[in-house]
């Protein structure tokens, strides 16, 4: 859950009143993302997710992932379509941040998927890669292989202390996909965070894809391993071959994997966990104590009860008698 | 901002079922209130608050403030509507919890009051009391005198930790409430928690009241002297005397308040003070360090690791070939 940003209520009203989306009626933080601050919107047009980006965001990267939602969305995949102000632009900055706002998408995640929430994964996963073809802008994978040695640099000292043998466990493993990792996959514009958090389900069928902020070029059968490992596997991480089959089976009925892609998909799949597996353990490892927690001041009060100790009586808060 | 529990797809289904409200089109956990979990809804029919009443919410006393809302909303004030099952229940039962849907209303609440919203609220507190005649259930207030005695009891020893000499302030201050406080002032339903996060603004008028859960009954000039610590002083903790005479204006044009209430005003005051100190203070002590944090388990992915380290091929994954 995740806000982090108070926003004054007149700098929202001027935000808002640039997108020509009518009178501002509502605004509520919500309980979506990790790293950004999120808000749902009802304005006069309908309702609206405004995002702030916080800290740990790399602004440049921002016209991609909103430019892409856009050429997605026009390309029928459903997906959150950013809204542009009179200035043509769909990032604004709101409370000194960069900040977009977005329709609102219904649908609801799966907690449990099973195997047809699988299929119908791989099928839209595919029909991603297929519709990003002709995007124009460019942004490379800062998490692949060179940035999964960067984490691992970062943590080495402190892995053991989180699962005793681990730093070992991730050198030989980061050495092993430096070692064989392919160069000249079928490669394009990839979602790279495809986590059941992130697919919407209405009635069962697939309603919209959301959080295109780890998207990227890369291989499409990388994107297909993360697929794997985030939705393939049971709570006691055993994997389920069904859930595979069903995945990968949706995958093919769009885009057929070529004879190098199904080579390399253990592999693929390997790098895939090792950069979830750095990634959290760099959360682990660097989220504060008592982070989101805001305690409130007691003092405020004892300085409230100080005033009306001293007061003469009731004129002193204004009575007119 | 608080989303305690996870509600399973089926079981909320399940429950909306019971509401008439059509088929769930969306659900969002948002950051509003700090005991409960409160969840955005859209259904067919509209939008919704689902709030799952959590530990340390009495339930005994939930058809008291849903009845409250409901007399309330026959009688012209705006908040939100509990909405009725099928059995003409407005509490059901979900995820374990007592559960409750009420109407979304739109509007925001101010960070910054000035003088005309205290106006406003004044005369929305006064219209609440004229409005809550009538209604037929009763709720003892739990944290009047009695109630801030047993408080001050379970800080006594740690205050001081908190604040130097908290304790024997606290001490001598309730001793000074006990012994001076009125008991035969005018009363009925109070609200007894209408600070500005409960209160919604729209085009700067007052347009709805929110978060009845600590609604009781009390003397009606308590909950003025509540609102006067609640919306009346500046972020320097100075009182701001403007305010306090649109505040009391304002409840004036729709209920005179009696000569014996304008007595009492300094001491309930003060009152108010030391509750709202005083909860406060037990927050404070009581609320751990890390609460909220969910931290995600990095073994979760060095065991989906173990699994590709030894995938033998891509037929492993389901890959039919």
């Amino acid at each position: 859950m995740a806000v982090y940003t108070e926003v004054p209520d007149d700098d929202l009203a001027a935000f808002l009143a640039e997108y020509g989306v009518g009178a501002l009626l509502s605004c509520k933080g919500i309980a979506e993302g990790v790293q950004n601050s999120n808000f749902l919107i009802h304005a006069d047009a309908g309702f609206y997710i405004l995002t702030l980006y916080e800290k740990g965001t790399v602004e440049s990267g921002l016209p991609f992932f909103l430019g892409l939602m856009e050429h997605l969305s026009a390309r029928g995949v459903t997906c959150p379509l950013p809204v542009r102000n009179r200035e043509g632009q769909s990032l604004g900055r709101l409370a000194g941040r960069p900040a977009a706002l977005v329709t609102f998408l219904d649908g609801m995640s799966v907690k449990r998927p099973d195997a047809k929430h699988c299929a119908a994964v791989g099928e839209a996963l595919a029909t991603l890669h297929r519709a990003s073809e002709g995007f124009g802008l460019r942004q490379e994978n800062a998490l692949s292989v060179a940035g999964w040695s960067r984490l691992f640099q970062d943590t080495q000292a402190r892995a053991d202390g989180v699962l005793p043998g681990l730093a070992l466990t991730l050198a030989s493993e980061l050495a092993h996909v430096q070692q064989h990792w392919p160069h000249d996959l079928p490669r394009g514009i990839i979602h790279a965070d495809l986590f059941p958090d992130n697919v919407f389900f209405l009635s069962g069928k697939l309603s919209g894809l959301i959080d295109f902020y780890f998207a990227c070029e890369d291989f499409y059968a990388y994107d297909l391993a993360i697929c794997l490992n985030a939705w393939c596997f049971e709570a006691d991480s055993s994997f389920n071959i069904t859930k595979g089959m069903a995945l990968i089976g949706g995958y093919q009925r769009v885009r057929a994997l070529e004879a190098a892609e199904i080579e390399c998909l253990p592999l693929l799949a390997r790098g895939a966990a090792l950069r979830f597996l750095l990634t959290r353990l760099i959360d682990w490892l660097d989220t504060p104590e008592g982070a989101f927690v805001k305690k409130k001041d007691p003092g405020e009060y004892l300085k409230k009860l100080r005033f009306h100790q001293q007061a003469g009586g009731a004129s002193d808060y204004g009575l007119m008698t």
